[in-house]
């Protein structure tokens, strides 16, 4: 399975793509990052990041997305523009019917290391062993994307087991309550009957 | 001008257009609300967004685009969703080259109530007052993205001549500033000679 990882950010967007293969082999098939100059309207910096992400699309042809979910960060306008720049690289792939999964900093650094509080240098260390690579990509959001294509090849199938258990455990809740409802209509008016004399 | 104003929202986002007159005229070309499921995947809640501000841009072709700008909300996911709402909002008026200004939400109510801190009920108000509408836009949203066009319409004026004077200032500026420098070369040589007995 080939899966593309984003590092979304209006100045840098870390671009990754990372092929699955038996077991937790991986392998890199291309890094990169888009930028967009600081000083241009915001839905032009968005459209140059949405342009590059469909090229990248189109040229690799993932079978899933997994982009970075941001929760909170100091600076607010930050965080909002890397929500707008994750929200359009989403988009882009929903227009290619691609599941899109949005993985947090803590577990692709978890999935990556085995550790949730690693720093930056021990992700971007582990991507390079893990796929063999002899140069360090730079800059660090093109191994932040990496360490999501990572994170997501090896966290899905557990994710989507994980999922299908909880489906069927919610059935079985249901049809126990559906059992437990018709039960109680059918001892309800035995009991009225013995209560009225 | 025709202004399509958006209040941008996963679950309703509101869509206005408005069309300016003279002076403060304004008249309502249309208005409603986009709604996407709250139990569906991110990617395609944007999909379903972004799908129906395109047709509506198709529709109505507006020369702008307004859309609300979030700083921060009490719930930081709900702030990220609003984010990402707008982002391919401005995405979609993008790739028409239409341009796309953010504006606050006080400044949407002291331009429509003449308060930076109206309440909803008033900006409602103002806005039936403003485009003789007889029934109430609902839901609030609707109301928010008629009062955000409106906005546009007679901040953008005055913001397009507020920048050109900007720009003007910074040329005076900088050409004042070489010529400081032409003068600092000129007379540097004459001063150093003069402490040079």
């Amino acid at each position: 399975m080939r899966v593309l990882g984003v590092d979304p950010g209006l100045t840098r967007c870390g671009l990754g793509v990372v092929d699955g293969g038996k077991g937790r082999a991986v392998r890199c098939v291309a890094v990169g990052v888009v930028r967009t100059p600081a000083d241009a309207e915001l839905s032009r910096r968005l459209l140059g990041i949405s342009d590059e992400v469909e090229s990248w699309l189109d040229k690799y042809r993932p079978a899933a997305v997994a982009v970075e979910r941001v929760f909170a960060q100091h600076n607010v306008r930050t965080a909002m523009g890397t929500a707008q720049a994750g929200g359009v690289v989403a988009l882009a792939a929903a227009r290619r019917n691609l599941p899109v999964v949005f993985h947090t900093p803590s577990e692709v650094k978890a999935a990556v290391t085995g550790s949730g509080r690693a720093d930056k240098a021990q992700v971007t260390g582990m991507v390079m062993r893990l796929l063999n690579l002899e140069v360090k990509p730079h800059p660090a959001d093109a191994a932040d994307a990496l360490a999501l294509a990572i994170c997501h090849l090896w966290r899905e199938p557990m994710r989507q087991r994980l999922a299908e258990a909880e489906a069927r455990a919610a059935e079985i809740a249901r049809v126990h309550k559906a059992r437990l409802a018709a039960a109680a209509k059918n001892t309800g008016p035995k009991k009225n009957t013995g209560v009225a004399r």
